[in-house]
């Protein structure tokens, strides 16, 4: 009776015609996703054991689920393919998808479906919210007087205007753009490096992200993670952006030298950043931690109300469109 | 010799023939109006002495005294007033002029000039990024993370959208203006109370505050404070605005009533507030200090180092202004 261990109550008295749906992400995950589909699917949830001791032991209920719900940073390896071996769809709540095996899965037919741009909006807002936090010191003005320090007195840092802020974007994709439209109605002026000039665009674009630094006194991140990115943002880039220079990070954090920032920082090198991504997640570097000119976000960028009532439907919508044997809404592959 | 102590070295050197100008505010205020002006003008400064000292002992330079220059918070009294016969001029650096004796000088003969509109923009830009803090909880999470709460835990607060916020702005002078332009730029849904409808503000306008809370999800003080709007923010707007509610306040303290809100902030009556007045200035209610859905700035609302740029060449161009007799650039009297 070991597959009956750990299993939800419900899933016992489920109808078993139903597609079998293995929840492979936190604790917060599954209780927002099992609630809606359990009409619909029949649910299984291995939230009390780590999934490869789950899939050892629950091999009966493993080897007829069709589905696998899982979120960013839940790795969908090889051997989580093999060990569901009906497996016929991923969805994953995640706008990337580098965890899971997507060699495998197309090699076993296994389709994947992603988050699309549900997420777009969000990482936007969160790239505007930070840049206008360092920039007019919310944040450090707010723990000043927390600490205690005298409305009226000299030690609340001065603030700058968002207005006419110089704001170049390293990637223009659907957030990237988001992020411009917002800047752009704050009065700041954009411009913009990729791998390539977009036809559509009329930002100012820079081939080199030097370039881009020096002709700027913002600086936000909004592209992939690959190997011509890693550390793109380097000391060379920071010196180039200089001293009253902003960077914002929304995208992944790899993408910043991270040692060289926090030097930068330090130093006055740059003017301060805003950080929603680290490059030793889930490890925050706790030098960060005793600087003012720098506001943390915790890898939040999705994190709205709105947003995961949102990911829910899209997730609900994909399940249905496959087992309707319609297009997925948000493929991967 | 009394009359030379206290007195600036560069002073005694000076042209005295030039208009000779008191200036009366924090130490930071003088360092930053005093260089630009000394060329043109006999500059006292009187702030190693308190001003009713200064004036008592320095009779015979302030006999002489044509201008002086204040800041918020520097009363202009009719003492003072009197203890300068000669002033024709009072220029102050701050939005509000409620600390010059208005009606005295008025009876002296006294021009008063103020900052205008300078502010305006800086004001209407920090209501908007404390109401951006608030919902998208940005001060409270980086809180959470300098606390060392890991990442990925569920320690952190779930962020709210911006836009498609319902907003309601209370006062729609010039501030209140900048305030809508930039929500609505940002997505948010724009309407007003005020003393009377605009006529040419095609927002929704509500007569009561109350109406004006109940069809709004945040509200934004950015009116007068005088006896008809001294908490004009109670119990009642506070239940109107309801649980998911924000306000936000950058006019002045006393338009809330604040002990109603820290009793709704602490039983989630309503759901944040982003505040840079407070109603027993320079003080602070310490039990802010304890609530996450509470950001706090220090009555900040033009501290930029744009405006102080700005402030200093308005208040140069209402003395060239003044003594060259042309008409001031920003008159109050």
């Amino acid at each position: 009776m070991a597959d009956q261990n750990n299993l939800n109550s419900n899933e016992q008295q489920h109808d078993l015609n139903l597609p079998k749906v293995l929840i492979h992400g936190p604790q917060g995950f599954s209780s927002v996703l099992q609630p809606p589909f359990s009409q619909n699917f029949h649910i299984l949830n291995h939230s009390s054991l780590p999934l490869h001791q789950f899939l050892a032991t629950h091999t009966h209920h493993c080897s007829s689920v069709a589905a696998l719900l899982c979120d960013g940073g839940y790795p969908v390896t090889a051997d989580v393919l093999r060990l569901l071996p009906s497996l016929r769809l991923v969805v994953t709540a995640s706008a990337g998808t580098e965890h899971v095996d997507l060699d495998e899965s197309r090699r076993r037919g296994v389709r994947v479906a992603g988050a699309g741009n549900m997420f777009s909006e969000d990482v936007a807002d969160l790239a505007v919210a930070l840049l206008i936090d360092v920039v007019m010191k919310i944040s450090a003005a707010d723990r000043c007087l927390r600490k205690r320090v005298p409305l009226g007195s000299t030690g609340f840092p001065l603030a700058s205007k968002l207005a006419g802020k110089k704001v170049g974007i390293v990637g223009l994709g659907k957030i990237g753009l988001e992020v411009a439209q917002r800047l752009e109605a704050l009065d700041c002026i954009i411009s913009y490096n990729s791998r390539t000039q977009k036809p559509l665009v009329w930002y100012p674009f820079y081939s080199s992200v030097v370039e881009l630094a020096s002709n700027n006194q913002v600086i936000i991140l909004c592209c992939a993670l690959n190997e011509q990115t890693r550390h793109v943002i380097n000391r060379e880039v920071m010196l180039a952006l200089g001293k009253g220079g902003v960077i914002v990070n929304v995208a992944r954090g790899a993408l910043i030298d991270e040692k060289e920032l926090l030097r930068c920082l330090v130093e006055g090198e740059i003017g301060g950043a805003g950080l929603d991504v680290f490059q030793n997640e889930p490890l925050v570097c706790q030098q960060f931690f005793g600087l003012d000119n720098v506001v943390l976000s915790p890898h939040a960028g999705f994190s709205t109300s709105e947003s995961y009532l949102g990911i829910c439907q899209l997730v609900g919508r994909n399940l249905e469109a496959f087992f309707s044997n319609n297009t997925l809404i948000t493929p991967v592959i």
